[in-house]
């Protein structure tokens, strides 16, 4: 079975969609596909709105500006103060386009295996408390690379 | 042949031009290489300076703000309305760099595969009237994996 | 021996530490590692805190905005001045986290290969002399898609 893996590093609505879209879209397609949480990409799999419980008050700053959250992720782009997402969150719903939420679900339920990096938790004060119930697996680098060395599509975004 | 496929999700000046070097750079080394524009990337194949005519308020205000053409793309970093984009362009004309205009032309020539991704045209309020005329494919998602399962490179930009 | 192969085009923090984060752990399974820096990656390469001797006014202005080595990287997100940069960077200390300058010297120690790109270095106004010494080569495009074709991980950061 063909493999694709996916490193989400950017915590950016519109990057966190473009990867779920292609995630969904190679699962879809017979493919066996891996997604790897790190740094700001680990919004995707907080929590909504949850501070951290863990960590010293640097991590509570980092944590209470980096807000977590399918639903409080900003774009990348015109994001102005959070109403170039409203705007664009219309849009995607006049175009009847899923949500990072739906698009969350329908990766699931095609078997997608989603993975938290563990180093990168620990630097931004998030604990496995702070993350959704449903994550596959807690890991590191070393099997990010086992798994990217054998598949067909490798992606950093 | 070998294959390489790249994702072009990035609208800013810099981002793109790393994208066509390695295009042109790949298909003059033989490979058959395909570009996928989605998000911000669309701008680099729309007219310039076109507002869309399609869609409603908020596109009309998301295509104002977000202005298309190989011309008007602004710079990752230090753009400053628009200033350090000019002095890049300076810089890259004094080294005799091609545009980004100029990259795509030769990318065409070389053979290089253009797609639009049809999904976020719609979300983006860009119609197949606002795009440049010799783009090669509309497609999406599915699309992309078929190619991508079958390259060498693959990259998201 | 597997291959990877990293472009470096990103000269945020975050981004340059996955890069290094992922080129030592594929290092460290086996695999034979190229890390290509290009635009603003280059930053990674350069001398601390040197301005460029050669080029004209723009370049100087622009080297002197775009400030180079590992220990003066910005942030791709709360970056707030450098604000944000301190703290990431006192709490990566706090949980034994590598900084970027012991991440690089741990891949030269690994072997990876260290490509600057010199198409790049022209428009930015970097001349050899302002990189760091143990730079394996300096190449352009060619070189990186000889490398990447025959590459199981292929990544642009």
């Amino acid at each position: 079975m063909d493999k694709a893996t996916i490193i989400v590093f950017s915590g950016d609505m519109d990057r966190v969609m473009a990867a779920f879209n292609i995630a969904v879209g190679a699962a879809s397609s017979g493919m066996e596909v891996t997604m790897l949480f790190t740094f700001w990409g680990l919004n995707v799999l907080r929590k909504d709105r949850t501070g951290s419980r863990a960590g010293g008050m640097m991590q509570k700053m980092l944590t209470w500006m980096n807000r977590g959250g399918t639903e409080n992720l900003p774009m990348s782009r015109f994001n102005m103060s959070g109403m170039g997402t409203w705007m664009m969150k219309k849009l995607m719903k006049r175009y009847s386009m899923p949500s990072v939420k739906e698009l969350y679900t329908t990766a699931k339920q095609l078997g997608v295996k989603m993975i938290a990096c563990t180093i990168t938790m620990g630097v931004m004060g998030i604990g496995k408390e702070d993350l959704v119930d449903d994550i596959d697996e807690f890991a590191g680098v070393i099997t990010y690379i086992k798994d990217a060395r054998e598949s067909k599509i490798n992606l950093f975004i």
